[in-house]
């Protein structure tokens, strides 16, 4: 026996129940936003410990929780998402109650890279070379089509870069697939990239789409440290040409991320995540709506905000240790973000944002910053 | 017994726990704020229904419990308030225990019009001419001093303009008085004034002042409905001379707004507010920093975050009724805060954030706004 279906609403959701699938700090920076907009929330995590959970009502339950996510989906307007790697049964099972943005499709292609590259493909957006890998001698087999240096990935479940291998040459085979642990993998040729960029996406119910400028970023170890802003950016109108395509292949409906390579002057789509994403996070003191309010007023079919960014901006994450808060706040122009989580090696602890009317003023002030995190407080 | 004072506290509050006397729409937006800087709150209010309570602890108890004040005092790390109308005497209880801002003083003087006037008056600047009166024959009395038309407040308690009688004539002096239910009051010269203006400023624990750009605000039946913004007001430097003022001689610390009336070119101070205000909502939108999370910063001991505006902004309260928030919305540069209260009659549910690049734009975006809000959705 199925509640009746909400999925025709045609009133107003103001004060909306929303529904949040995660409850780390995606779901609270969605939730800080929310409230400023009248909103109550109900997360479904199996963390005690999921930062956001304070913000709300907090199911504590396995995704994978039939009787969790029923009830989410029945006592919430709207359901979203702020991790990728949910079971899409979990997105089925709330899809049977309520709405739920985004949906199956942008989840389940999202979640294997070889999707995700195939569903480029078909749209016409260009990517790397690759080949689907699910043993040694598939991994000597696909590295002979596309050369060498490659990198080899797990097709589900990675992030920050863990569950990726780099093969150089040969003799790096054998340790690269020992390290997928037998999970089915995809070979990528290697992108001898000028600069990574991400574009941060969004679509409303409607159909309206909008764009924030582009980021270029920078990782370290696979982890995302730093993304700036470039107000008038010359990859903006290619990235968003694929990005629309993207969205409107899926009728999506929130935030999406998507990263790029640029190389020899062409965007390679790298990956997209479905959801709000640590490139956009900017957005909150660099642009005139935050990629976090422009989720929910899309997922409420509200009209979405504008997104032009104001000034120039840096993005600067906070990765196992927090700087002195009075020596970073010192510096003009810089706001922090913290999670409330603690300390631990390789950990997300916050970002900082920092806003300085010209690219040299942010420059400047974030290469203050980075000076104060290496050296200590 | 008491515990250790923390007063002189050295170390930097990262993570810090506050906490807050009150649990109104200020608090829940100083929460907001706090909760992405990595803080966790507790609120003292004797409603249940307190809108910030959700967004931490909640110790629902009168403003004069003794047990309760010195629970907070004892838990959190520091303590502020968002409503100047608690008793002098719970700041004084507080005060035994740990860090309180604004303290005493600042308080009293707040809370009784009369107080408010001399203290002005004692550092230089410039109030309406008045008398206190407490009787209908000392307000007979102080009118022939003062002349018409004059305002007779109540000294204590008045707020969205509560409490207050216009006196025109002899004929108004019986019933003006009838109002005030035999409270205290005064008597003030009422000021043809051109314009209110009212400043934000902000004072940290080290000294540090920095001031918002001054707007320009516009009241019906005495309750805020808009504030403008001027880059460039005319009024700004007179304004912070004596913002400083005041801040210094208190040694105050965090935010504190400053309303002033525009008369022959001179500004002459109305009244001040001991805490974050409703004529700088705008600074969530449309300042580098808004009035909440520089209110956070003061009172840790922080830097304070630059408060230059982006753009022009006008802020436009909802009382009473919200209006459609995909119409609203659908105006480019709107953004809604909703206080997730029941609607009531007279009552502030929110208020909405209009940015532009030029004046014209943002005055042609607000108009727009108004329209909707006249004439419904």
């Amino acid at each position: 026996m199925h509640e009746p279906a909400k999925h025709q609403r045609t009133s107003e959701l103001t004060q909306a129940h929303i529904g949040i699938i995660g409850a780390g700090q995606l779901g609270q920076m969605l939730a800080l936003a929310g409230i400023a907009m009248g909103q109550r929330f109900t997360f479904l995590d199996p963390s005690s410990q999921a930062p956001a959970g304070k913000l709300g009502r907090h199911i504590q339950a396995e995704y994978d929780d039939e009787l969790a996510l029923k009830q989410l989906a029945v006592e919430c307007d709207v359901i979203t998402l702020e991790f990728e790697n949910v079971p899409v049964s979990a997105v089925t099972s709330v899809g049977r109650h309520n709405q739920i943005h985004p949906g199956e499709r942008a989840l389940s292609i999202a979640q294997d890279r070889v999707h995700e590259k195939q569903y480029f493909e078909s749209l016409g957006i260009p990517v790397a070379t690759y080949q689907p890998v699910d043993s040694l001698a598939a991994l000597e087999a696909a590295v002979l089509m596309i050369g060498y240096p490659a990198i080899l990935k797990t097709r589900r479940l990675g992030y920050d870069g863990k569950g990726q291998a780099l093969i150089r040459s040969a003799a790096d085979l054998t340790d690269a697939w020992a390290q997928m642990h037998n999970h089915p993998a995809i070979l990528e040729k290697m992108v001898p990239f000028i600069r990574e960029v991400s574009l941060i996406a969004v679509r409303g119910l409607t159909g309206e789409c909008a764009f924030y400028p582009v980021g270029e970023n920078q990782h370290r170890s696979g982890i995302l440290q730093r993304t700036e802003i470039h107000p008038a950016d010359p990859a903006q109108a290619e990235a968003e040409v694929y990005a629309r395509r993207v969205l409107s292949g899926l009728d999506y409906v929130g935030v999406l991320a998507i990263e790029f390579f640029e190389h020899k002057g062409q965007l390679i789509a790298n990956e997209m995540a479905p959801r709000v994403h640590n490139s956009g996070h900017w957005t909150q003191n660099g642009a005139v709506t935050s990629q976090f309010e422009n989720h929910l007023r899309a997922i409420l079919g509200w009209p979405l905000g504008r997104t032009e960014c104001i000034g120039h901006s840096m993005m600067l994450n906070l990765i196992g240790k927090m700087p002195s808060h009075r020596a970073i706040l010192a510096i003009p122009g810089v706001h922090l973000h913290d999670y409330g989580k603690e300390p631990r090696a390789g950990r997300k602890l916050g970002h900082l944002n920092i806003v300085g009317n010209t690219q040299t003023e942010c420059r400047v002030r974030a290469a203050q910053v980075e000076q104060l995190i290496r050296h200590g407080n």
